[in-house]
This record gives C-alpha cells, sequence and structure tokens, in this order.
C-alpha cells in the first residue's frame, strides 16, 4: 500500500531549499557532542495520535482526513499498521509506541480482545524485523472504557481491578513478545473526582500492589524492560495521583518500589502542574529517575492538555541541555505525545508536524552542545557556589559544620557580600546560542 | 495600656445578637464531638500579620491605623507584646506564632539583633506566664533581609548559610525558653529564581544538613518540639522547594528526614499549587505527616498568596472532617496565617476578621461532627469499596493475588457492573449540613 | 413510556424528609420578596446535557445508562423529547433550552436535515401545549461539525459561512415555530487557534453581518425573541472572540448592534475569563444587558469547562443579589448548562443533580432577600458613599467639578479620612445570613 | 557625577564581540523595512523600575546596590535625574517615561510635593535640552499612597478624588511643560476588593468624568498629548476596571471618550488577562486604538506582574510584525516597564537587561521585516480567505447577502471542503526565519 503516496522519504536539505517537507536541522548522521543526531535523539512516533487520533475535541467530531479510515475493525487496526511502517520509514525515525487499545479493537470479551492483539502484535513483529524498527514503549489503556470510570488500579470495584489485572498482564507479555525497551504506566483516571466519596488510602495501597505484581510478573517471564510511571496532574480527573516528579517519587518511596520505576516526563504535563519541562527533568536526574520523555508543548494560556508539537527552542535546548547533562537517556527516548491541531487535518500536517518537533530538537541539541562545550552556564554557576569548596562552605559541604560552629563563624564576619544571579545576561545568552548554531 | 480601648472581651453570645464583634458558634466550653471547641480549635494568632503587618502591598504603602506605631526600635517591639497579649486575651485565644524578625528589630550585628530578641522573650515569658497563653511554634525569618536574596539554606554564598545557621541556632533557643510546642521551617526564599544559574542538587543538599544541623542542636539543649515544615509552590520565589505536602514528603524521604519531621499546611499555600486544602491535609494524613495548620483563604481567581481570613465554610468543614478523622492535631493547632484587607485598616477589622475565622472553624466543626456522626459520608464509602472486603477484593487487599490470578478472575467474570459516584448528592448533603447545624 | 419509571413526581417537602429525592428548599409557590419562587427562579432543563450528552470526555467514552439509548436516529430523537417531557414534568420545571442538533439527527442533505427538525418540533409543539413547558431559548450548533472546523460565522470558508446561514435561518423559524422566548448565539468556534493564519478583522465583519442578517430574518417572519450572545474566553478555541461579557459589549457597539442583543452568562465561562459570576452579571446589568443566565458552577483549579450542577451558595447568593436587584430577568431564565459527572452515570443522577442545584439557587434567593430586606450590603454602601451626595462629591457627581475646583478643594482639604471597607466583617455577613434562611 | 563609571557608551558590536555589555543586534542605525531601527524601536527607560526601584517584594526588602543611594530627600530626587540621563546616554537610548512620584518626593501639603516637582522638572528640562531625550508619557501615580486605598477616580470618598483631580491637574502641566508626546492613565487602584461593597456604576460614572475633566484641562493649556489608557486586570486589585484592550474601548465607547484616548498596552498585563501580546495588540490595532506599548514579559507560571525584561524572541518577533502593520506607532514607543530581578542588584545589570531586551527587539524587528518582505504569513491567509473575494463570498463581503441567498447557496452547494490550518508548519516557519536574521 502507499498510504502517504503524496509523500516520498523526508531527507536533510540544510537551510536553503524550498521545499517545506525537509529537514533543516535533524540530519540523523550529524555528530553532535560526541554522537550522531540520530544517537542523542531516540525520536518516536505515538500510536495513539498520529494513526488513531481523528481530531475530534469535547465540541466536535474528528476532522482528520486519514485514508486507511475507509476500513473498520481488525481491517482498520491492520492497516494503521502499514501506514505506521510507511509513515515512520519516510520520516526517518528509528521508535514508536502505543497503548494496547491503540493497536487493536476490544472484542466481545476479554479473550477475543486478546486474540486480535495477537494478530496485530504478530504483524508488527514482522515490520519491525524488516525495518529495524523499534518498540520504544507499550502500555495499556486502562482509562477509555466505560468500566474504569472509577479507575484501574485505584477502581473502587475489585472486578475492575482484577479486569485491569488481566490487561496489564496482557500488554508486558506484548512488551516482551516486541522487545519494548521500556513499559509505561500512566493512570489516566488514578485519581480522584471528589474527596467526598474516595478512600485515598486504600486506593493508593491497590495501586502499589497492582505496580508489585507487576515486577514479579515480568520477572516471572523475563521481561526486562525499564519500567516508567508518566505523572500529570489532573485531566481527565479533578485530581490525578501521580501530579508530578516528586509525587510520584514520594509514593515510590513510601511503598519502597524506587528501585523498580523511572519517570516518563511530559512537557505538557509539567506545565498543568505548575512546574517548567526542564524542572521536572532536573528533579528526575536528582533522584535518579529520568528515563523517557514524552515531547510536547502545552499552551501556559489554557487550562487543558494541548499536546502540541513542540516547537519553543527555549523548551529543546534546555531539555536537550538535562539530557547532555544526564549522559542521555539510555533507553529512554524522545516520544512525540503530540497530535496536529483539529484544524491540521491533512495528512501532510502529520509530516510537517514531527519535521517540525525533530528539526527543534536538533536545533535544541545543538545550542545545548554548544553551551556546555562553552561552560557559559557551568562556568557561571561553578563559580557562584565557590564558597562551598573552601572554608566554612567546606565544612558545611562535608558535614563537619554544627549550628555552633556557624554561629561561631557568623558572629565573626561582619560583612556578607553577595553577587548578582545574572539572570537577564543568561536568558540574552540563551538567545545568543540559539541564533547562533 | 489600653491598646484597643473600644473593644472589651469578646463573648458568645448565639444567634440573635445584635453585637457585631460577638462570636455566634464560637463557644469555647461548648462540647462537640467528645470534646470542647477549646480542645478541638487550637487557635492561634499570628504575629506577624495582627501586630506589624502594615497593609503595604507591591503597588502601596502600609495603610493600618495601629496605636503601636508611634513608637519605634524596641519601644515599638515592645509596645507590640503588650498589645498582642491584650488581643489575645480579648479574643479568648490561647496560642500565638512568631518569626523571630517580628518580634525584636535586627541591631548592627548578629550579636546586638540577639539582645534585642533576649529582652523581648523575657518580655513574653512574664506575658505568657500570666495570661497562660502558650506559644504554637515560633520560626526563624530567613527570606526578607537582602542577605537572603539567593536563599538561606540554599544560598549560593556560604557566608549566608552559616548566618542562616546562627539565626536557627538562636529560635530554637529562643523556642526552648518559651515552650514552643512546635517549630516551623518556611523556605521563602529556599528555591530558584531560573534553573540557568541553579545547582540545584548542591542546595538540597546543604538545606538536608541544616535540618539535621538543627534536629542534632535541639536534642543537644533538650528542645522537644515538633519539628514543622511549611510547604508553598512558589512567590516569592519563582519555584519554592517545598513545593507542596508530597513534594516535601519526597524529600525528606531521600535525606532520611522522615521521622523528625511533619508538616505545617496553608490553605492558599495549597490552592497556589493546584491542590485543595482538604488535598493536602489527607495526602500529610495518609503519609503520617499532619502537624499543624495555618488557616486563612485564597482568592482562586488571583495568582498570589491573598492570605485573606478564611470564611468559606465547605472548607472549614471539609478540613475539620479531616481533623476529627485524624484524632485531632497533637501539638498542633490552628494558626491565622491571615491578614486583613489592606482596605481594612481599622483596629476593630483585627477583631471582626478573626471572630469570622474563628466561628467559621467553629461553624465547619459543628458541621463535620454532624457528617461524622451521622455517618453521611462514612456508610457511602464503606459501601462503595464493599467489594474489597470479599472474594478477589479481598485477594487483592491481603497480597494474595497475582495477575494470573485476576486474568482467570476477569476471564471468567463476563459482567463488570458499577455504581454511580454521586457527587451531586454528596455536595447537596454537605449543603444541608453546613445549613442546619 | 416511562422513562424514569423509579422516579415519581419531586415534591417539596421540607427540612425533615428522609427523602433524597426531594426538594428542601425549593418551593414554586412560596412567596419571596413578592414573588413565588417559580416566577423568580424561571429555571430551565438543557436538552444537551441531560437528554443527548453521554458522559464522554476526550480520554473516555460515554458511561451514562439512559434507557433510550437503545434506539437510534430519528427514533432516538423521538424517544428523547418523550423523556424531556416527562423528566421535566417529574422535577416540576416550566422550560427547557436546545440546539438544533441535541433534537435532531443530520441528514445526508441539508434539506434532509431539516425534515429531521420540523418531525421533531413538531412532536415538541404539541408536547408543549399539553404540558405547558416552554421554550427558554433555542441556539444553532454550528462547532461540533467538521465543517465548522475553522470556524461558522468566522470561517475562512464563504461556503462553510453559507451553510451557517442556513442553519441560522432554521433555527429562528424553529424558534418562531415553539414560541422561543429567547434565541441564543454561543460562537464555540467563533474564535481562532493561532494569530499566525487569522485575519481578525474580516473575521468580525464577517459575524457582525451575520447578526444583522438574523436581525433582519426575525423581523421578516416575526419572531419576537430576544437575541442572546454567551461570552466564553477559550475552549474549544485557543481564544473565542466573545471572551467575556466586556468584550462582547465592545464588539456590539462597534458595529452597531447593541440595541440588538443581551448577554446570556454562564457561571464556568466567567472563571474560565479570570472573573465571578457576579461581576459578570454585575457589567451586563450596567450596560443594561443582562438577558439570560446559564447555571453551573466551575472547578476554579481546573482549567477547562467542567459544568458542574451549581451547588456553591455564596454564587448562587451573589447571583441572587444581582438578579433582585435587576428586577429580574426578564424574559431570560435560570438555564442549567450544567452535566452529572461521568462518575454520576445513573438515572437518577440527573434527578439528584438538577435538585441540588434548584435548591441551591432557592437557598440563595432567600439569602438574597433577606440581605436586601434586611438592607445589610445596601446601607453599608449607601454610608460608604456618602460624601457624593453632599459638597465637592455632590458637584462632581453632578459635572459642575473641573480640575480646577478639585485642585482648590484639595490645597485647603489637608486631613483625608478614609474608612475601612470591612471586608472580613461582610463576608462574616453573608455567612450568617445564608445560614439563617 | 559619574553614576555608572564602570560602564561606557554601549556600542553595537556584532556576532563575534567577546563584550558582554555590548549590542549584537541593535544597531541605531540601521535601516530594516525602510527606517532605521532607531525609527521603529522608540525605546524609553522607565524611571521607577531603573531609577526609584530597588528590589523589595511582599516577602523582602530591597536590594539594588544604587550608587546614589547614599542620598535622601530632594538631595536623592536630583541625583536620580543625573543618573538617569547618564544611564539613557551611555545606552543610547531616547526617550523615558515617569510617574510624577518617582522623579520628586511627596511634601507635607500638595503645594509643597508640587515645588517639588517644579524643582526636579526644571532639572529635568535642562538635561532633556542639552542630551535631546524626550518624555515619550509621563503619568500621576494615584496608587502607591495610603490615601488611594479604595481608589482614586474610583474612591468612595469625594476628598480623594478631589486630591486624584488636582494631582492629575499637575501632571498634566508637567507634560505640558516637558513636551510629553503622550500621558498615560494606568488606574493601579481604579477596580475593587469585593463587590460586597462596591457601587461599581458610580465609581466608572466618576471615572468618565474625571477623564472628560482631563480632556479638558488638557485643552485648556493647549497639552496636545496623545492619552493613553494601560489596561491591567488585577494586581493589585481584585479586579481592575480596565481588565483588557476589549473591556477599556467598551467602556470608553460607553462615555462617549474613544475619540480621546488610546491604549497603552503591556505584555505582562495581557498575559495576567489571558491573552497573548500580540492578541492584545492586535486588538487594539482592530479598533484604531493602538497607542505605545510596554515591553516587557511575564512568567506565564505566576500569576502575578513579574515586570521581566522581554527576550523572548517569539513575542518580539510577533509584536514587530503587528507593529509593522500598523505602520508603526505614531507617537507611541517602546517602554521597559520591566525591572531587573530582585537577585540582579547590581548596576551592571541595569545595562545587561536593557540591552538583552532592546536586541531581543532589534532582532524581532529584523524577523518580523523578513515574515513580511517574503509574505510568509501574508501569502497564506491571502490564500485562506480567498473564497470572500467571488461568488457568495463577496456577495457577504459586500453586505449583499441574507440568510435567503445564503440559504438558497448552501442547499444547492453538497460538498464543502475545508483546507488545513497549517498552524506546525507556520510555527516551524517563525523558527526558521528568527533563526536565520
Amino acid at each position: 500500500m502507499d498510504w502517504f503516496k503524496q509523500v516520498g522519504r523526508i531527507k536533510y536539505e540544510g537551510r536553503e531549499t524550498g521545499n517545506p517537507l525537509a529537514f533543516r536541522h535533524y540530519n540523523p548522521d550529524e555528530v553532535v557532542a560526541g554522537h550522531t543526531m540520530e544517537e542523542h535523539l531516540r525520536f518516536s512516533v505515538a500510536y495513539w495520535h498520529t494513526l488513531t487520533g481523528n481530531g475530534s475535541d469535547p465540541f466536535g467530531t474528528g476532522t482528520m482526513i486519514r485514508s486507511w479510515d475507509r476500513y473498520s475493525a481488525m481491517d482498520l487496526a491492520k492497516a494503521r499498521v502499514e501506514a505506521m511502517f510507511e509513515f515512520i520509514g519516510k520520516l526517518g525515525v528509528r521508535y514508536f509506541c502505543f497503548h494496547d487499545r491503540d493497536i487493536a479493537p476490544e472484542g466481545d470479551t476479554l479473550r477475543e480482545t486478546n486474540r486480535n492483539l495477537d494478530t496485530i502484535v504478530e504483524m508488527m513483529r514482522g515490520y519491525m524485523k524488516s525495518s529495524g524498527v523499534k518498540l520504544l514503549w507499550n502500555t495499556a489503556n486502562m482509562f477509555h472504557h466505560p468500566r474504569f470510570v472509577h479507575g484501574a488500579g485505584t477502581s473502587c470495584n475489585a472486578d475492575v481491578y482484577a479486569y485491569a489485572g488481566a490487561q496489564l498482564k496482557k500488554s508486558l507479555e506484548i512488551g516482551k513478545e516486541l522487545g519494548a525497551e521500556n513499559y509505561v504506566f500512566w493512570g489516566g483516571r488514578e485519581g480522584y473526582e471528589t474527596l467526598l466519596n474516595t478512600d485515598m488510602e486504600l486506593e493508593l495501597d491497590n495501586l502499589a500492589r497492582l505496580y508489585r505484581m507487576a515486577i514479579d510478573y515480568a520477572r516471572e517471564i523475563g521481561f526486562d524492560a525499564q519500567f516508567l510511571i508518566e505523572p500529570k496532574p489532573k485531566e481527565p480527573t479533578k485530581h490525578q495521583y501521580d501530579f508530578d516528579a516528586a509525587t510520584t517519587i514520594a509514593f515510590l518511596q513510601r511503598y519502597g518500589l524506587a528501585d523498580h520505576f523511572k519517570l516518563n516526563l511530559e512537557a505538557n504535563h509539567a506545565t498543568l502542574a505548575g512546574h517548567t519541562f526542564e524542572h521536572e527533568i532536573r528533579v528526575a536526574r536528582m533522584y535518579g529517575m529520568l528515563g523517557s520523555l514524552d515531547a510536547n508543548q502545552g499552551d501556559l494560556l489554557l487550562g487543558w492538555d494541548t499536546d502540541e508539537f513542540p516547537t519553543d527552542l527555549y523548551m529543546t535546548t534546555l531539555t536537550m541541555v538535562e539530557l547532555l547533562k544526564n549522559g542521555g537517556l539510555g533507553r529512554g527516548g524522545i516520544n512525540f505525545d503530540a497530535k496536529v491541531r483539529r484544524g491540521s487535518f491533512e495528512p501532510e500536517d502529520l509530516f510537517y508536524a514531527h519535521i517540525a518537533g525533530m528539526d527543534s530538537f536538533a536545533k535544541g541539541l545543538k545550542a545545548a552542545a554548544r553551551l556546555i562545550e562553552e561552560r557559559i552556564l557551568d562556568s557561571f554557576i561553578e563559580r557562584r557556589y565557590r564558597s562551598f569548596r573552601e572554608g566554612i562552605g567546606e565544612q558545611i559541604v562535608s558535614g563537619k559544620a554544627t549550628l555552633h560552629t556557624l554561629e561561631q563563624y557568623a558572629m565573626q564576619n561582619r560583612e556578607i557580600r553577595n553577587e548578582s544571579g545574572r539572570q537577564e545576561w543568561l536568558k540574552a545568552a540563551i538567545n545568543e546560542v540559539i541564533c547562533s548554531v
């Protein structure tokens, strides 16, 4: 088939090309900071937005023109697999991600649903083998069906919990089957609508129990993917338990699960929680929990998850600084959990949007590499905290200081001299670097 | 002196009184849910808002008419002590709270500053003894002076850190001297303005070190107050490290400090972080970290800390539900970290505002007691989660379930039946109870 | 048919009844402030939420259990009409509202769509006649279908604009046919996603042109309903042109349309725009533009339109104060543009929710009447502005003052004395009144 | 004197210079889009932030190191004038702005206050003459003093209103004296804290009266500056009457004042109101009300006015697109209503910050010129709306269409074909242009 017949394989064409469907910045083979761009930027296509999403919103039905929509049921599911590998191939990306319900329809019974999955997974395995494309992560959609109205692992209904467990088991098997590098938990309904009817403690205990069962089962079947939790503060719930990186970490620490999980952080989820994306990444890094990224961006004047394609070069630059500092993402990647606008309903828009996102990250990578290479931030920070490398500062950092010694020091130290934090200068420097790479 | 000569001691006068300066709901001796109101509602007056605050804001200077403002320096400090005990006596409250810099002015040197503190603390001790009023908590103001421009325990400047340590040492001594029941850490400048110039990990390591020194020194001097951390997400900083309850707990767990601290939660800080107050209290309860409350309310259409006096009966009712469920606050209390509006600049407004707050909590207490006594929420929740008390639900909760057994159960369990969460009914029930007590 | 067989007609049963499906406060025949409650509170049921809504959200499919869902197409449309009149009858409400697409499905052609409408409208007319229920307002849904992806009256595509005009024409005819008291314009897609591709001036010129055509056509067919515009700031658009009351008024004034329109204000739209509901109502009152109300409430910690049933007694009380001050709503009413939560999916919840809303407004009405009768706010305000009724104040208000006379006055007027705004006292007074009616 | 002795005149030094105090992009004499940069970018220094601001915030006292702070009272005022002209000269800017209370202290009486002003104005006049620097606008600070606690032109106290009138009179005289090109009204306290105590209609009537007196007096003294109103939604008030551009326009239209005023728009005020800056500018353009700009930027994750220096190149680019489309700002300018962060307290930071802002606007100007020159947005928009230039679209635009003709057209027009809005492609194009100029 030729699902995107209007588009050939996308090339890197540099600055002067007039072809709007070519990369300007992303060149997979170009070496930056010791690795090829492709090695740094383990881009992934999100099945749900790109193959399944139809552009509907709470006030309108779908708008997307998708050639595979002439099919239905399992035929549609198969057509999407074909289209996905064609899309990813033309784009030159190496990874993809999916929820179980993205790739195959539910049947009348769980058994039939699982058979549908088996058919598609088998088909995918073939395409993956021939194309070399890999599964960055898979996950179970335990939020869309009405049965999950009150949650899945935190449902008030044990039957629903059991169903979620069964669905999770199958998803782990699929991950194993397809060699997923990670497995993601996003608890879209794991939260509450009102505390008035909620036993938060029982719900969180149960969620932890489900995670433990997943760990046990993955070990049992030899599925060694990195487990990831994806925080989001709210939407669709009034309050989602995995509010942000720190909240998720507190939960994992409380239940003794911290060694088994890392975080899959998303830009738009960060801003909905009141944080910058780089803040969430920094927090995860500090706790040793940075796993993978969902790349998108929100509109900070809107209060819901817009999942726009990432084009903000400030965000991509600061994200790439954190990633380079982290020595990369390991098994993680940069998954475009982003959807074309409802008004961008033509097939070409899928390419424009992914190219915009990939180019923005490529540009961000170059800027980040320059910032690090020239030690623009590092030398400023190193100097800024220099007082902790000698004298009383060294005693503090080495754990020798007490309130007694600090008081003695402070009593004799009459004049304290602070230095400017130079925020405006630093912001200008970021501008300069972004525009010069 | 007679600093509030227009006002006698405030009385409880019941519903029909026309006296606007009388309590309608708060009667300290009335027994509700097994204790007197005074035992439940350990109200505290905040020195900074009530004695020191002048009504200034970023666009205007102070407006408050305060009879003690004719004095200055140490005379002013002494006048405020007198006025405070007169105020608290007329109001019939039993606790107060302060920052070190609220009660005495800084001198030219730290030594002189500490001498100023000693004078006032000595004076306070006398008043406390004669009045029976107690210190709910004290704290060190390590955010107001320019030296703390880049933080105190997270400053980039070791000299500032040492100064903070000295100041903290003195505050612990004052707490010991005055028999404070708690000691609070609010890190107003412990955060960052921009990640571009910030070594977050060093800053948090240093903050943890300061906490450990405080623990050691308190033990050394036999100061057995409960240590409390007060979360706030931002303001004055762009990002404050103790963002909310869960973030603070993650930090304490990481640094092995969780056994030494509880949380002092504030309503307006909760909403600035995107949470309801009752959410933050519930989270703290779940982690066994509920310490004390800063009672106020924000304006959810404004993005800064307005610290209004608490009059929202929904909030006071749900807060008191959490408190009753917690078996009370132990050593903690309900501190009015609330300020009269800049336009409420007359001395009478201090009384109106505190009475409004106290009455609102008294009403909330009665409503909460009714809700619990009639098991309105409890019976709903008990029924809602009943499936976890038998069959597969019991196996899940008791830890016997695995993904295998869940799958087996789900495969044979064809029809899942959920029940309504009845949010609208529950909200109407809350209205009914609030208006009927 | 008996679509809600479990429920008889809902009665007013006073405070002590144990029947959770009875009104406690709303008694249609009770006289408050000179009119019966039914006269004050012209409640209306919203077809879209109550008959058509299925509980879906962007992360999940519908959950609602609705007995009519066993039908489809025109049979479903007819079943809904029956169910609606049964529902409204049991509830004892007198008005309803709908969009054209709520009541009948689109056909393959516009002509067929209109025929579908004719069938249902004819059916409705019979039910209205026999039941005495009236149409508060109708409107055209010009946002849901993909054709309106870029707007209707502000589309960049003249074919879409023409379609919108045709649809509007039919809706005006339906309004005429059913004797609608008002006709509403809510421009769900009349806004933009990005200014980068938008000719705002042409779009607004075109929108004004469409309004003029509607005015002309209504006059032509003798449809004398009050035209209403319903402001909303955003969602589904990034920016909706009718952002709030003031923005809409500026638009109407610019295009010479102000005499032909009033406003239909919605509580949740107000808060999304950064205003309280009472603010929007006050603004509309001031401009003589208060038309009708969409009664619901938002969650101020969430950034989207949650359309919850209104239960906040502060909001209902202050709304009713504005309404009483306005001498009522005239042809307008209080339409429950509110939906039961996705988790409140049982048919009973529709009753619980409407009763909660109606009772909350009934309680608000009583509290408002008391506030006005006792002149609690009025006497405070009268006294507060008294300086404008004499001396220099009188000169200012009467237009005699100039900067010269003001300067002369100010130069000799050495001491200015302001008085407290007493916000805390006023808030306590509101609490007292709400809990005492 | 030499108030900034460490800094010589700042030069344009191009991309490769290592001097952090040099402009890279702003070269006053460089011609872009037909005019020199200096003609396009009529930059202005804000007296209050740069000369008077001390870095205090609600939780901390001032931090700024300013050499003139060793003086006090009128000596301080004079020193600031010297410093201002030195600063502005070194920076190479041509305009400044001030509030009356920025430049001279209040005396014990209004008469003395005015004498203080006279002294400074006389001094300024000399400096302006010798330097060629001009006054972009002046204004009266009627929000800072406690007398304005309840407003100035909207105070509930006629004495305060009279005082405001007198102060306004003097400010108009100063504007006349110094040849101000504009005169600004920012109603910092013209709003309300709570509707419970507010007579909104009287307050707005009075505000309109004050504006009329100002118009009359300006005409009387021959002061022909453009009058500007600066919208802001809130802060310090709960609600400020001039909420945003559209609200202000509605007010001016209602009171017949629209011909006498234009708008002074501020980026951070726009975002606090829920709008982008370019949105507010577009609205003002459409209504013919674009006057001048206050250039800064907010932090969209914070809910207060941070007044940061503008460095966001997306914002400066889109602002400059609007300005070029508007044919420039006429008498208006680009005033840096921006303050260095509290942590950027060294004198050098004033230069870094202004340079960052000026360079960002220079870069934005170049990008905007390129976008317009290459018709990147224009050609897209022209094509997008082409259907309104022929056939039914032409009839709509020319006012010939009716609902009848639209219906006829729609009935026979079976298939409607929309086109993608291409938002992702447009965003990528903006990135490409910003990085290529």
